[in-house]
């Protein structure tokens, strides 16, 4: 008796961002395994009784071995279940997707994947700028901030990175930027490319704060990073 | 009187990616304006009343100037009416977003962006893989295959997009693969990085189709573009 997986992206935080499909896949689970704490009113679509379970990290704070997750994930579909995977954002993008995929392939067990609104599409949305513009920003960008030690990876493409052309998403960056900032500016970012600190976004806390990539550095090189879920925008269209 | 305009991200085609946002403005509109004829199912949540108007090209044929298209959105916000303006996908990426908001902003017209599923994102869940990897793909970038002429952009960052531990995905790219894919191998991406074709992606049509950098250039080299909607994908995780 093999069950079924539905990984599922949740978008951003809102719950009016959820599509259809992951309220359909919500509302029909038997059990739901969830992130973090964030997941309040998007859970309020499962029902009575699902096993609601807890498996995520917050910044800052020590989270469940991934592969404990994956077996979870396993022992719930062995019994049969409907299980619902959800992922902030889009599960595809930073999310270890592919961890668990690797895990319910070995066990035998269908699943499929449904895509979400991503953060970073959200957070553009909220500070009303588009992540491409026709002439000049003709490629975006997603990076991540930091590698599995929690630092600043090594083996960055500045080329890529420092590319004032481009729009630059950086997810889980808020500890490292001081650092990629003067790699950037090092290898000919403008210091004074826009950049956009979106935290929270979507949710009732969300705050949007613009500045430039030099300005930015500079606070974050001092501040705690707090515990909010935070991105940084950086290019010609972050500008307020 | 002042109306109100609500960008719209419909996400990829399937109408079950529709976020709940989406939905209720589509159900609350006094007009929607729409770009192509895959709108169908998705414009089903229009009230009865709702002008429905078609503004939008399909791969191959000519598109209203887009001036026009900011003009009726203008237009019908002036008369009060609850707008919205449909973009496939999230409007924040490729849908010429900026050239309407600024339209927007010089009338006074108040505005919201509500985000979309990506096409790229959609695409990836479909093929069962993610965009990122924990180790090995850090970096994910979305690009567009033409400038406003229809040919390759001259001003491509070859260093960023040869890079076989970024995903790459390439949209309205199908007729100038070709020439991009040989730049690209040129500038170091090893000719067998696995690449994907996804057609029409989260739709009936859909069809994907996994092959490497070299061979899908050389097939899309000698064959008929065609007027599906496409994106490739290209980098290791595009592997069947």
């Amino acid at each position: 008796m093999s069950g079924f997986v539905s990984f599922v992206g949740s978008g951003p935080g809102d719950p009016e961002l959820l599509t259809l499909k992951a309220v359909n896949r919500l509302t029909q689970a038997d059990a739901i395994l969830f992130d973090d704490l964030s997941s309040g009113p998007i859970l309020a679509h499962a029902g009575r009784s699902a096993d609601l379970v807890g498996v995520g990290k917050r910044a800052g704070r020590p989270s469940p071995r991934q592969n404990h997750v994956s077996r979870l994930l396993v022992d719930y579909a062995s019994t049969g279940a409907r299980v619902v995977r959800l992922k902030s954002g889009d599960g595809g993008i930073f999310g270890r997707l592919e961890e668990e995929l690797v895990a319910l392939r070995a066990a035998g067990i269908e699943y499929e994947i449904i895509p979400g609104v991503p953060s970073a599409c959200a957070a553009a949305a909220a500070a009303g700028i588009p992540l491409t513009r026709r002439l000049t920003a003709r490629r975006v960008q997603f990076v991540t901030g930091h590698d599995v030690t929690g630092a600043l990876p090594e083996d960055l493409n500045l080329a890529a990175l420092a590319d004032a052309q481009a729009t630059t998403v950086v997810y889980m960056g808020i500890r490292t930027f001081a650092g990629l900032a003067e790699l950037l500016m090092a290898n000919g970012l403008p210091p004074d490319t826009p950049a956009l600190l979106a935290e929270a976004v979507s949710t009732p806390d969300q705050r949007l704060d613009h500045s430039t990539v030099r300005a930015l550095a500079d606070r974050l090189a001092t501040q705690d990073p707090g515990k909010t879920p935070a991105l940084i925008l950086y290019g010609s269209l972050a500008a307020p």
